[in-house]
């Protein structure tokens, strides 16, 4: 697809791990939180509605493979998976793991965790993880 | 489907419009925002990942229709769609239509607005109006 330009502010809050189809996965950039967003990669989004019929299916495929992963890799207690894009309107969803012992449980996450970024070999192990996860989850899918 | 109970704390905090293929549609009973629910009428469901892929595509094809429902109705801002759960785990899907003047922007609506309900006239006129629209939308779809 050509002419998709990530936000700079996404950019800078969070790093990739890798593209599937449709979706760049990346993770924020928050070390106490397991916090990945799925950012279609097609010019000028704001709403999952913009989307064609076809790729709305794709982005629900590419959210439960994604939550799927974050099961298997944290055991948590719930799933939270939003599109917001108030402060950022590209559209992103967040697919984040939430504890019931989380800074912001029950609330939401945004706003509620600053405990800052991730050391760079923390994030290599994280994104070496979530590679092997997600690849091997969407291999046997 | 057979098995299914809302639970009390939606039926308490919202009110229905109609019945759509997967999922039970309900207004949250919240004067000041134009706020859905979407609950998949299937019994023990926490996760979007529970659902079977179909459902998943079904339930991603309801959010389309009730969110264009809202961008139909309200000439809102932004779409909030989300299924959080930490507080009532049942799986239900919030679909807000967001303005840049309401009292939570941009930051998430939950816990911030506290108005009160609706009057009854109010009620009807407001469920009667999105009965006409999602029915009329589903139609044309």
């Amino acid at each position: 697809m050509t002419g998709f330009t990530l936000d700079p502010r996404l950019e800078k809050d969070s790093f990739p791990v890798l593209d599937l189809p449709l979706c760049a996965v990346r993770v924020m950039n928050e070390v106490g939180v397991t916090w990945l967003l799925l950012i279609p990669r097609v010019p000028d989004l704001r709403e999952i509605v913009d989307l064609s019929p076809g790729s709305q299916h794709q982005l629900m495929d590419e959210i439960a493979l994604v939550s799927k992963a974050l099961q298997t890799l944290s055991e948590c207690d719930k799933l939270n998976v939003a599109a917001l894009g108030n402060s950022v309107p590209q559209l992103h969803v967040h697919i984040i793991a939430r504890f019931e012992d989380d800074p912001a449980w029950p609330g939401p996450i945004w706003g509620k965790v600053s405990e800052g970024g991730y050391e760079q070999v923390e994030r290599d192990t994280l994104v070496s993880l979530l590679k092997t996860t997600l690849t091997s989850m969407e291999n046997d899918g």
